[in-house]
């Protein structure tokens, strides 16, 4: 409605577009004023519009169809990975290369290659980038994602875990490990169908996978906690640190979206109440938009469709421990919301371009 | 961004704000580029900040408490009636009386008095008022709505069943009755506890409710597609009309958001096939940026945290019927997205002004 | 707990144990008082011990392992297939050739060869067997299947709708067609995982699909519906029949369990009202020891975990429609259940031997 | 069938009859081969039939009203309450006054009156009947139940976590406290509406409640784990013994029934792997009918329906904690399943005698 020319806005390639990550994406990018979605990406839809794998675009984006790898690569400034582990990192080696930037959602470089080869079992296929990587948990890390050209978007779980512990470690809150049980909707697991993950078998079902620090998260949990005991809040990706001891535990239960987060550890002797716990937890966040720092217990639908990770904690005076919570909608503030965040940040646009606050309820 | 000054913004009130309705009108005028939401009322949180309501909202609108009915009026240049029925007809007078215009939810003002008194078994506690009443069904009634001082914005289920119904009607395709039934979610009921409601009585619950035309949105059903037999496309509210035979039943099945109306009705003889059907369909709805008309069979998912209608339509040869099928959001299109739809014509104001039209999958 | 030897267990077979039905089959014939779970087929997990499809039954059954249809026939007196449709007929004239009696839930011998030609567009594979089957809808067809060799038990749909509508047919309440609209649970698609089925795709959804009487259980309710008007209660597989127009659409819905048919007919002018209307319905079912006819309005739920029908009807008085409701656990009435009814019926056992009067709440 | 009479059947009555818990008790022991449902109990349906709150026994029990206290008191030999907390210490005295003998679901006799003051913040109503009160774990407290007069039934989330912590507890094999996660369905909440538990604020959310350690749960839990570091398996209900300090927090999700327990320990030093941690669980509860113990993770669909518990457990070496799972439906094993089995043992009956094993899948 200014009078001058617009400034061009960023051509935006989404790989992976067809699964939950994508949607998430493209809700988000179509809605950001300094960019355009100019490519999606998908091997199954490949040439199809792109309702044809999301029914709520009907009528919408008619002009967008789903195309290969290179074609997206080829027409983008920037691309978004969200497309599988391990098959992520030749796509990025390939973009970096061509001289795109990179949002990857996958969890390729969340970590160096050292703890990479101990969690995946397997060399990392593009060690040489890591280097380029910064890890894109924007609260912890803002400084260093100036200007970055690879966004290494964190897991969900870790987002949440990590969001919860990183204030306690920073205030020598923390015991000798902490007990991190999450309860995850579904969605987190994909797209693909399976009979796990098949209606009948989820529903009125709650279950625990990957128990006690078997989940790949765990490594990321560890690693970030690790750097905030030493970091505080400005954490930075490449220098050394010492992996804090998560027992992690996460659970499935019959709902689409969101993640909650208890984490207890042993707390250090001392006159902590409730309300002193949660000041700390405030003081930490107090410059962040998308986090809510609140005395209520958290619920995760309060956080559906919105890009906010709503934290609180209590102490167990007790039993001696300290327990923090965090809720996020795992596709909003854990997957996409949170990528298109890194990237704002990573490409100097204001931290919230695109993204959510408030949800929708019911 | 632009260097004059903006228009400045229409204060806008919202009564009822702490019920479902309600916070999808938060929602969406919040957003809207022209308006202030400037007060917001409810009985029982008042005096109390947005936040004790809705916790998606904590953080937020840190200077909105819920007010009094007579605060919220003070203020407003409109108000939004997301109130119960019966209750609210004296808001809308007290309203109107002071100069505002009205948008109201409720079902007080989309029948006329006589209509009214056989389906709610009392007098129309304002006839006087109808009169001013425009229904805001928009696709139907959009040009009358244009400077309405009081929109009757429909009833969910009566905008599904009319959405489907209507281009029959137009077209001549009804049968001497339509039989309507509607899956429902439960955030349709409101958001008071009852033990028909309780988490445990629903989940993995289908059940039938007023049945057998007793449901009221009947009553709204029969006139809207009695007027588009003669009206076509440009209904007219105070016009007099033949009431169209429709045998309706809900149905509540156990998710928060939703509504899939499937109407079924015998069709005159012909050589209709779906493709002509379809047409039919797409013609009646070519200019209307919220429905989308497709060959894909409806799902509600598809319209979730949207403001749109999805229609599609099959021939039933063997049987010589034609059945018709809507998904809207019941708190959507349903409620505060066509409410603030209805308001936008009334106003002048680009139609989709606040509202949504992706939504979110999954 | 009497002295005398106990009489012989009949050894029983289930084929498709892996799958729901065959869950159901286990469940209630393990607590067969006159029979013996001798062995259980499945291709997907032969040699795997039962608890490694069904952890439900972790510890329990340890001496049964899934085996090949071959060694499931040859220890077998009888046997139930709960295997696909297509797939399942030449499996049921192995057992009758043989010499074993077959419950099929399939619906390989539900309808006469021409039916079935119309319908599942080819030649019936087995059509030479057709008139051995009896079809299993017991109260319909009780008489017949005393003594049956094989035992055609009908589609959880068709039980639905024919036992809600058989009723108005034996009494001349139908006009000249009806409208059968059905909402069901997830669990009647089966537990194959497709991407329709995954639970983010399932949960907060409500869809159509196979509409307007492209559906083949249409096809079986059209056929017991049209020999109800001329047969009433008796019902005989091998006479020949009318079929009775049925517009049929089904509705999946987020639930695992439960079937609800709400089946709308013009009514025959005169003075019924709803106490007549469901005195007809009392009457017809008043020997039934698995149906229940009521006054209130039926809900899944009360029908979870059971192998009762509950079935309601209203007059709409306005529009001259009746309406007629029923509702059942597709896995109960609808599957498992009544397969072992019908089975019941075919051998001289008591009707309800193993079944299940009051089901689960909540 | 046999020639002699009968036993005699025992007449049982069921306070709360018209709660989940109720509900729960009427299967079961309508079912139970030596006893007879005389009388049920409720306030809210008073002189109505069973019916009227319990649809799925729409036509069963069609002599059973619900009654008065005192008239269930009148007629019964032994009575089950399945009342709130608080307001059943009166109706206990009452009914063990006249010589009944008692089960009691409510928290009324679980801790002893010191320990209730603590969690109750009052006196305990009844102090000088604690004495016959014995704690109803059947697998830790059989040998002193025989012959109880009064069976304080445990809490739904103690049962699931006490039984997964006792085998460490027996063994050794705790550090000095645990960290309890639970993750519950909604029916534990009870019937009662409220704005919390009504559909669409649960559906779609999980949310902690009562944490660290503020739920009267926590106060059993301490306590079995406690006795059974001492005590190993034969526990004694008043014996003195030291709580052992557990960090517990519930989680609610949207599921009707189930109880996941997570329970996390600091294990002792030493070469334990995952095998041996089963053996100890499989060792401690070889004896036990409705105890499962494997290597498979739990989940609550397994004991959906079912009166039995899942148990498995896993040493995460890596930060030394060692991890106990326990999954039952909190209304079986977790409410009137248990309930029945500590009536079965008090009574001399077959343990299981009414119960289920199996539950239903899906």
């Amino acid at each position: 409605m200014a009078n001058e020319a617009p400034p061009a806005r960023l051509r935006v390639g989404i790989l992976g577009a067809s699964g939950y990550g994508g949607a998430g994406l493209i809700e988000r990018l179509a809605r950001h004023p300094r960019v355009r979605v100019e490519a999606v990406g998908s091997r199954q839809y490949e040439g199809e519009p792109v309702a044809a794998s999301w029914p709520q675009l009907a009528g919408l984006f008619e002009d967008l169809r789903f195309e290969s790898t290179e074609q997206v690569l080829e027409r983008s400034d920037v691309i978004f990975c969200a497309t599988p582990h391990g098959a992520t990192a030749p796509m990025v080696a390939q973009a970096l290369e061509a001289g795109l930037r990179v949002v990857d959602l996958s969890a390729d470089f969340r970590l160096d290659p050292d703890t990479y080869r101990t969690w995946y079992g397997a060399e990392h296929p593009h060690p040489e980038l890591f280097s380029l990587a910064r890890y894109g948990l924007v609260e912890l890390h803002r400084e260093e994602l100036v200007g970055a050209r690879l966004v290494a978007s964190p897991g969900c779980n870790a987002t949440a875990a990590s969001l919860a512990l990183a204030p306690l470690a920073a205030a020598g809150l923390l015991g000798s490990s902490a007990v991190v049980n999450v309860v995850t909707g579904v969605s987190g697991a994909g797209r693909a169908p399976s009979q796990a993950l098949h209606y009948t078998e989820v529903n009125e079902n709650a279950r625990v996978y990957k128990p006690a620090g078997t989940h790949r998260h765990t490594a990321e949990i560890e690693a970030t906690v690790g750097r905030a005991r030493v970091g505080g809040k400005r954490l930075v990706t490449h220098e050394p640190f010492e992996p804090f001891p998560v027992s992690f535990t996460p659970h499935l239960v019959p709902m689409s979206r969101g993640i909650l987060a208890t984490c207890t550890t042993p707390a250090p002797g001392g006159e902590l109440d409730d309300d002193a716990l949660l000041q700390v937890f405030a003081d930490y966040y107090q410059d962040d938009p998308l986090v809510v720092v609140q005395a209520d217990l958290p619920q995760t639908k309060a956080v559906a469709g919105s890009d906010r990770a709503v934290l609180s904690a209590r102490v167990d005076a007790r039993t001696g421990h300290v327990v923090a919570f965090c809720a996020i909608d795992n596709l909003g503030k854990g997957a996409a919301g949170q990528a298109v965040q890194g990237f704002n940040v990573a490409f100097g646009f204001e931290e919230t371009a695109g993204l959510t606050s408030g949800g929708i309820w019911p």
